[in-house]
């Protein structure tokens, strides 16, 4: 398998993590893509992803796989044994329903307020850019550490008692927002308290 | 179970149909939720849904399940034959990824374009409104009907040759597209195809 990525950057660790959760690794061949050089807008790359995004996963059948949650089902199903996308119906519905609240009230919010209210990538890549909106979506990034702490003050993870693919996507939005230098407010113990316990997970200190 | 939907809206709309492509439908009791006059937004309803929409799946347990693509895996997964959303590892992949694509560059960019680009659901619900990030979606919404038309000129359905979750969802875009009466260009043959191929399945005229 390869994976097309820029080393570092949040949407890449949250593979990055996966792979290591699954033991694999030491399977997959890494190929940066320079995002900040618009190496991500290019025809070549642009028929591995349409969308332009990284990470994409490369299958040996040549398959390519886009969006960290597509990828994650990927590795997770790989030994019939999942971990990080839930066993049952109910674990399954409840690990989707906390990624994409953390996805949409936290990393895509401080997202869009990185590439909208911020130089973002650079002028060369941020070619369209609406202040207000990315102002307004650091907000709601911020109503979101709120939401999950409250979350997390009645469960260790954010879909139970088992570290998920949502804690991943949560845990990205968090490193977006340490890169981004806003400051997690000293109330929210319970967030601070699930950070400081994901971060010491080797899949992520290997990340 | 029960499902609290706003009957005829789209995302309600594709929970209907999953539940109707399981067979599922009658084992569910539907309550309205009156968005138009912000029952959305009462207490009791964010308990069940802090995120504030619908639909919302309450099981028999009282655990409540939000976000469509969390609700379908649940509804697929009931009978440990999922027929949604994938059976191997590479097919849960490939449906994940079409769906998440889906999502992102037709059935959201047409709901941004309706919320922050015409009246929405009214003045007294859409407190912010962004007009020129809702026009900006209206374009990539129309750049997606383009990008569908050209993977349905190479398979049958979104995700290959059968009807998953990839297609509900883009299903209720284009739906949502002709509510707010948008015209598919008349190039777009494959799409139009595809459109009439899932509008005439029993699931979906039944929802």
């Amino acid at each position: 398998m390869k994976v097309y990525e820029y080393k570092g950057f949040v949407n890449p660790v949250r593979v990055r993590i996966a792979l290591a959760e699954k033991g694999l690794t030491s399977r997959v061949e890494f190929v940066q893509v320079d995002l900040l050089s618009g190496a991500h807008r290019t025809p070549e790359f642009l028929a591995k992803n349409p969308s332009g995004t990284v990470p994409v996963l490369e299958l040996d059948d040549g398959t390519t796989i886009a969006e960290c949650t597509a990828i994650t089902e990927y590795l997770d199903h790989l030994d019939g044994q999942p971990t990080l996308t839930g066993r049952t119906a109910k674990e399954r519905a409840i690990v989707h329903m906390m990624q994409r609240r953390a996805e949409v009230e936290l990393l895509d919010a401080f997202g869009t307020y990185f590439h909208h209210a911020t130089p973002g990538l650079g002028e060369k890549i941020e070619l369209y850019q609406n202040r207000e909106w990315g102002e307004r979506n650091l907000k709601r990034g911020m109503a979101g550490m709120h939401y999950l702490d409250k979350v997390l003050s009645q469960q260790t993870y954010l879909a139970g008692d088992h570290f998920t693919m949502a804690d991943i996507t949560a845990f990205a939005g968090m490193s977006l927002a340490d890169f981004l230098k806003l400051e997690v407010p000293e109330t929210l113990t319970h967030l601070k308290a699930w950070h400081a316990r994901v971060a010491a997970r080797p899949s992520i200190a290997a990340a």
